[in-house]
């Protein structure tokens, strides 16, 4: 074992408490990038804690949440680590589906309960935690470590780009350890070198300045009757993307990517049982749906609202109507290009009342599946679970990578990450397991062992 | 004049301020059918106001509201009128954009404001207050009236058929004056003889048990997209209904009715600019406009709600959607049809997992132009403002009177009513003139003398 395991573990254990204590602080801290509720508070909250540590610690303003970088380690360390999470959370809404407040941690069962739990504050605090506890047990740190905690990252990171292109220097690293991956199925845990990009737009149309009785429909424009109809060439039925132009700037995937996938371990019986659903969407074989899951671009329709939603009928005529659109970007495809084919395909066909706002996005990312961080990792886990990380070529899911990984020239790696199947990520009762927040820790610590040893 | 108008407008100055204050009362009284708040209270209040008047009125219970029921006048009369209005509202969302709490009676430069003042609670209420003058200054009254005054038209009168089935022997009458109407631009009455058909559907698809994470969109079927799908195959984006097999179902008009609409006045000039529109939807031209308006049947998207609306992004997978739509019908189309046609043309295209709700609904109407109401109503128009009333062929908006007129067979009229073309019928700020709300009086006094008095 490449680090004293034991003095290690004695010492989790002697601080269990004062560590969940500070994650219920964490949890009970609201901090909701789409509404900006509790931003700055939880960003003082993060330094507080990097201070604590013994962190050089900077909060950087930017026009939206403050972006908390942090170093900590010896200079000449050799190698140094770049590490990566976010302090904001999703919405908590539909609230009343929470069976406890989404900003009180309770744990119940083995579990942790909470907004942020699995997505990210867990994984957040409990490599702090686990920094905290190598310097109290191993002594100094055999590597460098820079900290990028940024506070925007479920709205799409809107400017972490600019920080990153202001600060590159400051920034240069040997690898990335990254947010997110977890547990599969089976408690296997999960590692992967890269994820899918994201563009996030909102789009509005409006008719006549006021709600109209709806007897005026065969006079007024109706704006959520134009959405629909500008949706609907969009994404057929079948779910083939149509807007113009769009697939043919997806680049295939080579023989050994889909090899990659088609090994990628997924449980899907369990899933469909989990969600209440009997087939696939289209009904496809696991095998196919593996395959979509990681190399499919998708357009989601996020949110749609327009008129009277309340209870029972309401005869209007909406004078606004508006759509949040998700695209999952694969290689080769931006977010700039994203929003200007979709303008062109809109005003291509007499949609130029739909109005597009761009909220947030990041390109795709994809890191060598051999680099420095991705054997460390492997090791890693080996160390910690005593068996193999099962290998997602890449998350299917979206996160600012591109704007480190794929900019800064630097291979990344997400894995020992707190997620699993039933986390309900960005849903109501979002939770994590009370065991793997602290396996976390001696995952953190045995991946800093392994990077800096590692020889090949 | 055919009644002592001095007596009777001495009465009404002499009790301008009590008539008010219980219009007050009666916008201050929430009543809410879409979510059911303040209906007993307001049938309650409704009750009083008749007893107070003299009336024998009886509360008849329904699975929803109560529809109140009244009688006046001597039995031996020769003549019977029945009226038709309703105490409900239509909901005061959205509330933010009132300039006055919605349920406060508010008298601004002549104008009175509040939700309900146009539709119908001032013309329910100055019709009684109207009776009230006749009895003080005229007398008995010539004509004994039946009054039908139900709580549910905004939800589409879904219990005013089986009711009026029930007691059709006690609803025979000479003639019916309905609700609704008003004056038009050049602030000319107007009176008409039928309106159309309405039916309101709650659509609502399912996904996934749970909102999920977006990034497993190219999985799970997002009934959002179901919803967008499936409407757009209702209606093209030149708004022709393409819904399989309705168009086939419109009664063609004959070139009477043709004339009728024609030559029924609209200021298009100044609806345009109060709502802020360049033009008429499809860029049409007044003459095809005003076609359009009182002839087309339409598909209207009252509400869409879906998955995250609030600000900023939320990366989420909607596990349910809703639209609300209604149908303005034309004849010969019903309900019925329009829900079974709208059934069958979903399930033909595999959505059969989008669920239908019917949430009310009403055939269209129509009376011959020289019944005896329409008489009387024209020459108490004359009477009332001097200058002839406007005559709309029908209503281009909804009502049951299919459920009184067509099915009791007594022709029916409106006319003499409180809506002006900057009411905001159903919108923010919904209000009437204080001048019209005492017009209204002196029109149901001359109506009364003239149904009375008729000879043709």
């Amino acid at each position: 074992m490449p680090y004293n395991t034991k003095s290690f573990s004695q010492y989790l254990d002697d601080h269990r408490e004062r560590f969940l204590d500070e994650f219920g602080q964490f949890i009970g801290q609201i901090s909701v990038a789409a509404d900006k509720r509790g931003i700055p508070a939880m960003a003082d909250l993060v330094v507080e804690r990097f201070r604590q540590l013994g962190a050089e610690v900077t909060p950087y303003p930017t026009p939206g949440s403050p972006i908390v970088y942090a170093e900590i380690g010896p200079e000449d360390a050799g190698r140094t680590l770049l590490i990566y999470n976010h302090y904001d959370v999703q919405p908590e809404d539909p609230v009343e589906l929470w069976d406890s407040d989404p900003f009180e941690m309770v744990i119940r069962d083995g579990l942790i309960y909470g907004r942020g739990t699995s997505d990210d504050k867990g994984e957040l605090l409990s490599r702090i935690q686990a920094v905290e506890a190598w310097l109290k047990t191993q002594g100094d740190l055999p590597v460098r470590i820079k900290w990028v905690v940024e506070g925007e990252e479920e709205i799409g990171s809107v400017h972490l780009n600019a920080w990153v292109s202001e600060h590159a220097d400051m920034l240069t690293a040997d690898g990335i350890l990254w947010e997110g991956g977890g547990y599969d199925e089976k408690k296997r845990p999960i590692m992967g070198m890269g994820c899918k990009g994201i563009a996030y737009f909102e789009l509005r149309c409006k008719g006549a300045n006021q709600d109209l009785h709806s007897s005026y429909a065969p006079l007024v424009p109706n704006p959520a009757w134009r959405l629909v109809w500008a949706l609907s060439t969009l994404k057929d039925p079948n779910e083939n993307i149509i807007l113009d132009g769009y697939m043919a700037h997806v680049a295939p995937l080579t023989e050994e990517e889909w090899d990659a996938i088609d090994a990628f371990p997924m449980e899907f019986e369990a899933m469909r049982a989990r969600w209440g659903l009997d087939q696939w969407l289209n009904g496809v074989t696991d095998h196919d749906a593996r395959r979509r899951y990681l190399s499919m671009p998708t357009i989601t329709i996020c949110g749609f609202e327009s008129g009277y939603t309340g209870q029972g009928s309401k005869t209007v005529l909406p004078a606004e109507a508006m759509v949040k659109l998700d695209f999952r970007l694969v290689h080769n495809v931006t977010p700039q290009l994203a929003q200007d084919l979709l303008r062109k395909h809109l005003d291509r066909r007499g949609f130029t009342d739909i109005s597009i706002t761009f909220l947030g996005g990041e390109g795709p990312a994809k890191s060598p599946m051999d680099s420095l961080p991705a054997r460390a990792a492997l090791a890693a886990g080996r160390d910690t679970w005593d068996k193999d990380p099962v290998i997602m070529p890449w998350f299917a899911g979206s996160g600012p990578m591109h704007s480190l990984s794929t900019v800064l020239d630097i291979p990344v790696i997400f894995a020992g990450a707190t997620w699993h199947p039933n986390a309900r990520m960005h849903s109501p009762n979002e939770n994590i397991l009370v065991k793997d927040y602290f396996d976390s820790m001696r995952f953190t610590a045995a991946f800093i062992t392994r990077f800096a040893a590692d020889k090949a």
